[in-house]
């Protein structure tokens, strides 16, 4: 059976991946990563959705990672607050270049011959690790650094973030069992940048938010 | 004051690194990474080393990659013996690909724009994450990654294990406090391949060996 392995975040994109992973008949190894931040709630949610699924799951701890990020990024540093505005600190660096290193080596253990990630259209403006040319030129440095060709992509690259909430419903993804807040929880905050970008999402898509926010 | 990130095992080759970079007038930002290999001890190797050149410091805890590791290579797995054999599976998969990943994100958050590790021309054959295409592919993909132009480099690329040497000796590296056996120690085992590299290095180099070896 064709292997290939998924990180996991337990947001939409990710676990929409996973769907379609597994709609490709692959075997899905899923990868979910603690690197410190203050949605840990998230973790809970892709180890969930994974045992729903019946998928390989693991969860690498970098949470010591935090000692790279504090200062950096209100995702992680207990000191900067995630207030919504535009002008948060949201990004972490290189964040998708850690993991997709990782997954890499995963993969080359288990003898995966793909690696997927949640990285959709919407994303690569803000991101430039959510962006084609970034995968694009890390599959090549994976291709070299471990003398295998593992293909890096992501299935959503061509979708906006309401087109990748169509891609779930088509493939009956759980949407209410997803996690998008920047913050712990229990409830999605429905401030922050992300809730308003899962908020919005749903509305352009026309399907019905399932997602409870504390603001709404 | 210019900065770079270097990743220092504590072994001869990134140590010498660390010392070519300070050499150039670089603010040195020193990473090491517990990945859950058996030789814990190189860990305190770099720290000491770190300390006598009053470099910043920071040893990153990725034990739990071990969980991906586990059943792939003898330098983790403690079912995998270090024989010393050819065919012991020494190779831990993309390895240089995590660390440089995590390097990259780190010299993005303090503003560092080179990034050095100890690869050398007597890796290239066996390690393909030590050859210079391989780091300057992931120094595309860092740059596209980061938005920014980190250079990604060994100082060492164009030599073999006796020039690191006789390198390191130029520049006044302790080389009796550098590490490179795969084992714990406390002495160096004087039988895995590290092991045999470091003594036949020394004895091509004409460099007094200073290492004590528990097998002569």
């Amino acid at each position: 059976m064709k292997k290939c392995v998924v990180i996991l975040s337990g947001g939409p994109d990710s676990v929409t991946a996973a769907y379609w992973a597994l709609e490709k008949d692959y075997e899905v190894h899923a990868l979910t990563f603690n690197y410190g931040q203050k949605a840990q709630i998230e973790i809970k949610h892709a180890a969930e959705i994974s045992k729903t699924l019946g998928i390989t799951h693991k969860i690498i701890d970098l949470s010591n990672l935090s000692e790279i990020y504090e200062g950096v990024t209100s995702l992680v540093d207990s000191g900067i607050e995630v207030t919504g505005e535009f002008t948060d600190p949201i990004i972490v660096p290189f964040r998708n270049g850690v993991f997709l290193s990782i997954a890499v080596a995963y993969a080359d253990g288990v003898g995966a011959d793909l690696v997927l990630y949640g990285a959709h259209a919407g994303d690569e403006e803000f991101y430039p690790d959510c962006r084609r040319e970034f995968y694009e030129a890390f599959q090549e440095a994976a291709r070299l650094g471990t003398g295998r060709g593992i293909t890096i992509t992501s299935p959503l690259s061509h979708l906006r973030k309401s087109g990748v909430l169509r891609e779930a419903a088509r493939l009956s993804v759980p949407l209410e069992k997803t996690w998008s807040c920047y913050l712990p929880g229990p409830d999605h905050c429905g401030a922050c940048e992300s809730c308003n970008n899962r908020r919005r999402a749903f509305a352009e898509a026309g399907i019905t938010d399932p997602t409870k926010y504390e603001h709404e």
